[in-house]
């Protein structure tokens, strides 16, 4: 159950159907997932969300970090966040950049861990080091 | 301000002085970061936090992930929980590993983009497509 | 499932069934929400948070916020902590207070891009303006 | 301490200036906040999240939230996330709103009353209503 | 730097002075915190939030939990939150109703597993076990 | 629906297998639930994971916290957390360590109102009182 409608295609304002358009051809897929069928209630919100999606996401930045890598990042931060939906389909597309096992098992490794040890720095109040400080001033 | 007391070395317990001469060695540098000069306050805790950052962030596990994505990981947790200290000092981190002010503000993007498409479907609570689901089992 | 009974109205102690009573005669229905039901099995919590609901949600206070806004604070609150309950309960409340399509979708942009802007402020530890501060004091 | 520079006007890049002059006039004031300064770091952050902020937060939507309200709002979110730049910010713009102390005071009152709620329906793991689900579909 | 002023005595209305007199004599202390002094510019929210306190914490309930428990699980939820304050004030707390060193470092470390292990179960979407579904119906 | 499949002991790696008969003869039951099974997909994290659990909560430490007590401080950081199988499995947990309802009806309280409070003083940006910080120094 969402909170608002899933949209069909035939149900899309036409700014919206345009946006439709160019998620398929951008990702070279007709399928379109679920979350940009309920943003559609929303063009303004569909179109923000999508044209940064497709920058960042879709396709990246110049001398910047590979596909990978930042399916990771954007999963991390999902899991963090308890985005069950997220979490889903940010593992799914980690997978289709070639993802292995091992390398899912180190990823969850991590990101357990700094759960765990953002939590004790937090209970204790650790003050940053100096060291710290001095190196990007 | 701590909740305990940053311990010098003189301070020390022995089975916490033993785990300092890991972190120096490991890290092939003298300098011991406040977090651990704090959680030494509990041996037991200080060995299982040191053991475990040694095996997944120090050592690395084979045929996984390379140093500077799993910093970027660990930052990306370290910043969704708002851990003041951990995002210092796994951004200084991610800077010792090579990342560039171009990577820095990819990975930036793709952070906050991810807090933004996180906050979306939990808030219209987007169902999980199905093609998500079939792709996984 | 829950981690508690979901109690009928035949289930309730007397102290639990006064309090329906007053949530019937207040929300003018005689429909009550399932965290009643829940709640209803510890007295005293289900008396200290109906008192408060009534009191800020229901009822309100003198030259206060009107009730539109009211519920999108709360609804604000429980999508950024993922409350999926509540996320449902009070964007359906939002709608009982006129909130319309549009309202809705710029909501949901406002949140959105707070959670970005957050997210932000947060990885790169920006400091507080001068400017807020003497605005402040 | 912030985990980057705070750019003065001599140091932004020609594509940041052009922003912070547009920052300047669609705020009608010459100071530029420090998370600005910060995310002037990369120009393509500073692009995106100004264009954002510009149109959801600066100008508003035809038949959308008034103005307080969507600081409110942006102020929930912030308080939730716990970020302190943002909260202090947001509070001081809610104030530029007309935000009167008995105003503050109910919101106050809201956000924590939410925090309460949203904690009880999760502990208990509340399912949802049949009559909320009625009320959407 | 708080949102608002920090009142001292002589500034209070007489709603929060009788409040004042109230946290004054139950906790037998003339010290009155912070966040008393700071909640008390809305009389409303002071009333609401020491009432809540005082029965709940200050003097607890029949057959209830014993006082340092009560205290831990306070601190948990607010490291878990990341509240400076709060982690402050209620490891004082804790340790004022005779926490140990040795229980300390207990409490850190089932804080510290509790967010890997939610983490872990969190990023892997564990379906809740049927056993634990029958124990609870 | 998991992000990894949930395997039966049939499908376990010789490494898996052996974990799984400490898990069994720790707990003293056949049964090993759905987390284990799913983490068992990445031995190394199976292996870390469970020697903390076993260290930190099945057996636990000299000098330390009791049973519930343990048990009411990891279910507290995982409601706060929002994790459902944990939220689950440690109040089940709690009640198999002789929780009664009157003393999970406290327990909810305290969560509750620990969540109240952190959102007031985070809200609110509240200083450290000095008399805490002495307190510790």
């Amino acid at each position: 159950m969402a909170t608002n409608r899933i949209l069909t295609d035939d149900e899309l304002s036409p700014e919206a159907a345009a946006i439709f358009d160019d998620i398929r051809k951008t990702r070279n897929t007709d399928y379109v997932n679920n979350v940009w069928r309920i943003v559609a209630n929303d063009p303004p919100l569909l179109a923000s969300m999508w044209s940064q999606m497709k920058r960042v996401m879709a396709e990246g930045r110049k001398g910047g970090l590979d596909p990978l890598t930042k399916e990771l990042v954007y999963l991390a931060v999902s899991i963090a966040n308890n985005c069950e939906y997220c979490t889903h389909t940010h593992t799914a597309a980690a997978r289709r950049q070639g993802m292995t096992e091992a390398q899912y098992g180190e990823f969850l490794e991590i990101v357990a861990l700094a759960h765990y040890g953002n939590s004790v720095a937090t209970a204790m109040q650790v003050p940053v080091d100096d060291i710290v400080k001095v190196g990007e001033d």
